[in-house]
């Protein structure tokens, strides 16, 4: 099993994806990663932690001249062959990697994917899908998250369907339940596009419909997306980034208010020590620096994206995602149903 | 100065607005409160507090038969004359009143305003705008948050003068600067109408434009909405809504982890007693059920609505809100100033 991974993308440097790729190496004996970028630099960076030794076998190494600039659109990195965003992509087009990961603009990847992987035939269009962290110590999908800004009827439908097939084949749900999101739990709320999905769904999700396996549970209001009441959350990719970006806003500042509240003088510094067993989890789990890996889904091949600010513990468990992914086959699963429904 | 007070829309019962009510004639002594509802209920409350004393002067009851229930939309609000949120939005209309706080269902209060006070001449649509506290200690203006789903593009830059307005007048801030909501900072990004709204916007906000007096900051994404970078944001009152509900979602989430985690034995429950100063103000600050106070801009009046969880406090609070809004005639001179632009 290869991965392709794209290590300049990230905020501070490539040592992090560096290190990251190497702990999942030692751990996942059939794996073989292929570092795609600055090649005097990558091999910089695994001097420095090999020393003498020889370099493990499972990492190699695909120069690329380029990185695409982090505020690149698709236009631009689709103009850059030879970046390492634009290689990585490549090695899976020409089946020299099994997927691939990046942590570069998240605009100019969508690009990139689209332009050299193409769409799985049947969907129209792909969604940004992050695994997130619930309440009830499970996993929620939302999509879209910012691949799209409006989506039509059928696209939310078929996002319902590549989660549905996500989650049964990755996170082992037997019936995942699925959400629409809006402002109300009501069938008559909300915009038309998403009063017209939840009637269609209904509609096909009855027993003998064409997507009667699917398990349609209605609105999720906002405040509740992380609730862990539902196992999947469709909404155009507009909406789906102002929930994500407004999570992750509150999350920070809560966090940078109590990380001020405690540093005020030595014996709240004293608390803060004595209370760290408390915090331990809470923050790791909803800062989202320190996750937000998300896989491309409707992308004819397995690209995931991590965010440019992660550290090598949230590159690590991105890559073990995208492995899983790899491991189960999850869009030829995708592509097998839905050619099957078409 | 009277004020009309809908102590029927809570969920915990007519005690905490009365409380809230008690507290605010005791601080301004040019302040009157009229308590709409049940006159049972309310006597029955007012005996208990002040036994055998007299109740001041300055509290009088309005008896409505009718209670709006919660999950009322405007239609049946509307046709419910007797009840004490139509009655005490009344008292408004024919000037026994000077303002109103109800905190019952949105689109009921929404319908009701609309009907008995009508809108602003020049305001096609009046708007939800809660005033949210920020990182930096300051105030932010979010509109709309929900009274509409969709906006065009004069309807969002009537929300930014009228937020412009009172932000001048009640939060004395010379130059507010305005935002708009978007997935990105950069100008071409996002719907259409938020794309139209920044260049129109820029275009009215130039030197010896019409709008030139009003600062227009630009884009800013939803994870900065409580930095304080800006003092007030403008978005549809879809995006916005679902912008609160995300934000109310986190907070409360983070904090019930906390709890959790505090709770977890005598040693954790006693750190939890020495951090309690590290953490008072913030849970308070970010608690949406304890604020929450938003005025309905843009109808003929001076319309609070709170947050039907409130507790006495934050009634109180929103109550402060509503008596500085009349007290600075925020009203009229939003009327003044949209005619002067007409």
């Amino acid at each position: 099993m290869k991965i392709a991974f794209d290590v300049m993308g990230s905020d501070n440097g490539s040592k992090n994806p560096i290190l990251a790729a190497l702990q999942m190496i030692k751990e996942f004996k059939d794996l073989e990663i292929i570092l795609v970028g600055d090649e005097k630099e990558i091999t910089e960076h695994l001097k420095q932690i090999f020393k003498d030794e020889k370099t493990p076998d499972a990492i190699s190494i695909h120069g690329a001249k380029d990185v695409v600039p982090m505020t690149a659109g698709p236009f631009e990195a689709v103009r850059m062959p030879n970046s390492s965003m634009s290689q990585a992509v490549k090695l899976v087009k020409e089946e020299k990697a099994d997927g691939v990961l990046s942590s570069g603009s998240t605009a100019a990847y969508l690009g990139v994917c689209h332009l050299i992987l193409g769409e799985i035939s049947g969907i129209k269009r792909p969604a940004f899908m992050p695994i997130m962290p619930t309440l009830k110590g499970g996993k929620v999908l939302l999509l879209d998250v910012g691949a799209n800004i409006e989506n039509s009827v059928d696209e939310l439908i078929s996002f319902a369907l590549m989660a549905h097939i996500y989650s049964q084949t990755i996170l082992n749900i037997a019936r995942p339940s699925i959400a629409l999101l809006n402002i109300g739990t009501e069938e008559n709320k909300g915009p038309a596009v998403t009063k017209e999905t939840y009637a269609k769904l209904k509609q096909l999700t009855q027993s003998n419909a064409s997507l009667s396996f699917l398990n349609f549970h209605g609105n999720i209001e906002p405040r509740d997306v992380l609730s862990g009441d539902v196992d999947i959350i469709v909404c155009d990719g507009y909406s789906g980034n102002v929930v994500l970006k407004s999570l992750e806003g509150m999350a920070t500042l809560i966090f940078s208010l109590i990380k001020k509240g405690y540093t005020k003088n030595l014996w709240t510094k004293f608390l803060a020590l004595l209370s760290k067993p408390v915090f331990k989890g809470i923050k790791n789990t909803f800062d989202y620096k320190n996750t937000g890996g998300a896989q491309l889904i409707g992308i004819n091949g397995i690209c995931f994206k991590a965010h440019g600010s992660s550290d090598s513990r949230s590159y690590y468990s991105t890559l073990k995602l995208l492995r899983q992914a790899i491991d189960q086959d999850v869009t030829n699963k995708i592509k097998t149903q839905v050619a099957e429904l078409l």
